[in-house]
């Protein structure tokens, strides 16, 4: 098993937040840096989603990925194994999820001259990371079907501050009591301009479609979203 | 549609509430009132799988239901319609969890005196409702499988503080990658005393062993858990 790089991150003061966070964004577009803020509920399959991406998009865009975590680093590998990305591993400490200050460690440990596009993957939970912003760039989520169609309704925020929606897990909506149709209208009653995509990262429907929306948002010749 | 009482619930000072949760729980002993915090990921199955056991239990246990939503009261309507057992709404204002302060403004608007087992669905979050003791006497939370069988590992807290772990969405198990004894395995290293119950809340397989599970828990003689 590959072996990778895990950071122990600290929380910073709330308050500061917000200006950290325009502060990071500034430094990123400096940069050339895209940085794009996945979040989602545990299990709607953002690291299996995050393999697919990676693997259309790498030759193309160069891409770092940081994994965010309680306590388990197996994401981090699993991106490392499946992709040949550099990946890392954020060690939140019981922390619900990530604020601008912890994602600036985690940037830190990353080689960000060699980098088009960095991808967070935030900690599993729809409510918490909407409230603090990191610094993104972009925000986008993963809604599984499995969760229901009515998750828009249940944590507004979330759905709100997403730029991208994408819907994972398709192909086992024969199965499921999941309406698209009731789901992208609840998505944009919170969002009107949100972008919906969807997809089964497990059998490849509709990740070519995903990787064209990431390939316009990381516009490689002027290096920024 | 039938309407439900929605109560808008505070947050309390953080340092004070396990002191809260010890007394709370000390006076529903006292009051002979059991109160099973219920916590899941988002789209786990709360709801569905409350429903069925309510209407296994009702005619031996008074039931009463407490559901916190950040935002809607859609599943405290359901359990109404679905079950009759009184139901009410706690909106917590954004908050992602429930604290013991919280928990007590929920359970003034109940009718104690004729209850033996208070529900509290929990917000849908596998971090940070583990972190802050209700005042349940038990705890239990529900992994659907579409979640996955591997996070126990990636939620360590969550499984730790649960009495009951119930497994479900059993009948999709074939379209997806969940091994039962990997999971039963990555559960009982973080609690070796856990009890899982494996269910099927739509098909409602399994469904009278956790109904039984409940029914031990709730002795209706002594009136407590």
């Amino acid at each position: 098993m590959n072996e990778v790089k895990v950071i122990e991150i600290k929380k910073s003061v709330f308050a500061e937040n917000e200006k950290d966070a325009d502060a990071l964004r500034v430094e990123l577009k400096n940069k050339g840096v895209c940085l794009l803020n996945l979040m989602s509920a545990p299990g709607s399959g953002k690291t299996t989603t995050l393999i697919q991406l990676i693997n259309r998009i790498k030759d193309k865009i160069r891409v770092s990925v940081m994994e965010a975590d309680i306590d388990s680093d197996v994401d981090a590998v699993k991106i490392k194994e499946a992709t040949g990305v550099p990946s890392i591993q954020l060690h939140t400490g019981g922390m619900c999820h990530l604020d601008a200050e912890m994602t600036r460690q985690g940037l830190d440990n990353l080689d960000l001259e060699n980098t088009d596009l960095v991808i967070l993957e935030n900690v599993g939970n729809l409510v918490c990371p909407a409230e603090f912003d990191t610094g993104a760039t972009c925000n986008a989520m993963i809604l599984s079907v499995p969760e229901g169609d009515d998750k828009p309704l249940k944590y507004p925020l979330m759905f709100t501050v997403c730029d991208l929606v994408i819907i994972n897990k398709t192909d086992v909506m024969p199965y499921f009591d999941f309406d698209l149709e009731r789901c992208r209208k609840n998505i944009l009653m919170r969002n009107p301009h949100a972008t919906i995509i969807s997809v089964s990262a497990k059998t490849g429907d509709g990740m070519d479609a995903l990787a064209e929306w990431i390939r316009g948002k990381v516009n490689v010749s002027e290096l920024r979203c």
